[in-house]
């Protein structure tokens, strides 16, 4: 078939893997975390440092202002008319590096780090998400362009910049974008493989509402020993408001919350479970041993098929060293629901602000801020370009690709189909131990050098008929 | 009986009002905030400022050293043997000032401000709290000796530099310098009045138990895509721990917690009924309306003699700008109860450490870290320094002094108790509104200038047999 073609592209891979890092490298160093105003001149940074990288392969590219960070979009033709097209999505926003004192080398000065037994991992923030995996698609069209002069498929690019922050311009940009941006599918690099071994492609996602509440008690914060036993305690009202979200068998209870949540078939539980993922060897590694989510399922299902609520911040009163004897003027929570099938994520944070409105003391106050909100995706188990990446993984790995779920959001999946009607193939090589959104990030060598490898190799599967 | 030799000295504190608030101007822009240990050499140039100031009025005053922040004791001779002696204590450090941005001036830039109607308030902190009140006494003691060359008690004064962070060097030094400071009786300046009009005795005090928790779940910080659903969530262990403390009627659920809690006699709970503190006038000019803690009580009886547990602080996961969808691998929480009559800070604490670890997940870990502990205090009502007193305050504020208690903790007046033997008067001068430990903390200049005097009349009627 093809492997005249793809031999030659492989061995550049092979040839050109130092200077591919080399280029990793200098995208990694631009601070470009998208949910911290300072850093928005780095975000537009890493946005032109892309353009400047695609332009030089061919491309033409473009940084494209929005409301928020800008967009990078590069179009290069295919090699006829009849070749298919892909838009192939990455981001190039980063998530925040606190913190600090946790990580071991500084996040934004990566480096390549020789573990022994011939394991190599790329050091630093965006290593895995998502900067080293959009660039082994680059690196794949770099190399297929060089060998080939030209590329197997028609290939648009589409990099974000606010992908941590909930992609605020994404929907507008993709609406405003619709004939430019439309192609046959989508090829979507920011999940994992199942193992270190095991290539996979991922066919559901869960989604997301995030939210932040601050209660707000008297005008000022207030002497506890004047006024405790009296006056209203925020953190207090916090705490009870927080507790009361989940029951004791871990189930969440705000009214509503579970309508469009779909049991999952259960010949997709036994192939789940045939993967051999237990709570130990799952929470093992990070230090813990018990599910906390809702009792009677598995840990695979808990993170892949059922919802959650987390909190994943809060503060109010006094925090710094030492004490002081106060009754805090206000508290304040950031809160993130998981979701999946089809829970409605208008009608999720809608029941939650009644929920919480319900238990504010009549003489507190509430105020929301909304944080993004995407729904869930379950894609096709047995399209066309499912089996034909598949089969390109398997190649490469030496090993069975497999289909899996995953816990996190990718809403631009969702968004593919809603405004471009395309469906998405979802192939990463991230592992799950990349501590992503941590400190200490890093992406395996291998990862980065078959990654690229991959993708000229589905970049060569998708071009046959 | 003595306006003969009270007259001018209380002309002189008149006259001598403008040089009394440039001298606490100058104590108070020292940043002696104990609870932080940046602040440790501005604590120590207190004390050296206090003993220099002491000395120019013919005290014999010393910085004295402890493992802490370091004590100021000085003495006066009095005017002849029989005199009766006096221990003053006040205490030198300051809370916190965070939040910054809510301070209307610097918090150590101190100013007179004229708030019209005849009203000036001294702006800054520490006004109030306590060095604002310690100056009154040290004033009286200055126009005493100017006037009379001479005091007419002996005169014994402990200035301390750790009470906003729970003594810890106080009782050691008590009991390391009992023959030096053992007197006939202690006089405290550190509480308020009743309202601006009405001079008050305060005889009882609540106690005091500070504690932190940390609960500590992962060994790191997760994705909460990854993780979510699975993983334990401190901040959520921690919500439902502080959820627990209080049952649905504000009763706390500790168990052994009211053990030696009593029901305030009638005729006392009837007295302070007339004073005319309702829920409205208490906390209305704090924005809230409604009683928060054991229902069925009196605002007065909640904040002066029933037990409480106020969270005072709250902190763990992402809390900056934007969101960040983490699970956290800690949080930490600041709490603190309030004791009454023969409550048992050791119990308390002991209890509490038992309710938070039965609560703590099997996988998860709670790290505990003590700050301070003291009973509450119950005074007499009707001892001879009591009633000297009264008519002393009666005679300046032209209005009865009343007896009241108090809802904050002031550790010393039980160690001069248990250390020394002594009884304490309780006197002091500030108002509810001085906002004491938040921003914008004031003390009305009436307080600081008939502070004074009353003090004068105080140690003169002190002296009569």
């Amino acid at each position: 078939m093809s492997s005249v073609n793809l031999d030659p592209v492989l061995n550049e891979l092979d040839n050109q893997l130092d200077n591919s890092i080399e280029r990793l490298f200098e995208l990694l160093r631009i601070k470009s975390i998208s949910t911290d105003p300072a850093f928005k001149g780095d975000c537009r940074k890493a946005a032109e440092w892309l353009v400047e990288d695609l332009k030089s392969i061919g491309f033409d590219a473009s940084v494209r202002d929005t409301a928020g960070h800008p967009m990078v979009v590069a179009h290069h033709e295919g090699p006829n008319d009849d070749a298919p097209h892909a838009l192939f999505y990455g981001h190039y926003d980063v998530q925040p590096v606190d913190p600090l004192n946790l990580w071991e080398n500084d996040p934004f000065d990566p480096a390549v780090k020789d573990l022994g037994n011939g394991r190599k991992v790329l050091t630093g923030r965006g290593t895995s998400d998502d900067k080293g995996q959009l660039m082994t698609f680059v690196e794949a069209c770099r190399a297929y362009k060089k060998i080939h002069g030209k590329l197997p498929v028609k290939v648009t690019l589409l990099f974000e910049g606010e992908e941590e922050s909930g992609s605020p311009s994404l929907k507008p940009f993709l609406e405003a974008n619709k004939d430019e941006l439309k192609a046959d599918f989508a090829l979507v690099c920011d999940t994992s493989m199942w193992d270190a071994d095991t290539p996979a492609i991922c066919v559901g996602l869960r989604g997301l509402v995030g939210e932040e509440i601050t209660i707000k008690a008297a005008d000022r914060d207030l002497h506890s020993g004047f006024f405790g036993g009296a006056a209203a305690n925020p953190i207090l009202v916090l705490s009870k408001i927080l507790a009361d979200i989940h029951d004791e068998t871990g189930r969440i209870t705000i009214p509503g919350f579970y309508d469009g949540v779909e049991e999952t078939p259960e010949q997709i539980k036994q192939s789940w479970d045939s993967l051999g993922r237990t709570a130990e060897n799952f929470l093992g590694p990070i230090g813990l041993s018990i599910p906390s989510g809702e009792k009677g399922r598995s840990v695979l299902e808990l993170t892949w098929a059922r919802p959650t609520a987390e909190i994943n911040g809060i503060t109010g009163g006094y925090t710094g060293e030492g004490f002081k004897t106060v009754i805090a003027a206000e508290a304040s929570v950031k809160i993130s629901f998981r979701l999946v099938h089809k829970q409605d994520p208008d009608k999720i944070r809608a029941a939650f602000h009644k929920f919480v409105e319900e238990r504010v003391p009549a003489d507190c106050r509430v105020e929301f801020t909304p944080h993004g909100g995407s729904p869930a995706i379950q894609l096709s188990y047995d399209s066309p370009i499912v089996t034909k990446a598949k089969n390109a993984l398997s190649d490469e790995w030496k090993n069975p690709a497999v289909l899996i779920a995953m816990g996190g959001s990718i809403p631009i999946v969702g968004d593919f189909d809603t405004f471009l009607g395309m469906e998405s193939l979802l192939v990463g090589f991230g592992l799950e131990d990349d501590r992503i959104h941590s400190p200490n990030e890093k992406y395996e060598l291998t990862s980065f050098h078959k990654g690229q490898r991959s993708w000229a190799r589905i970049l060569n599967a998708l071009a046959q008929k």
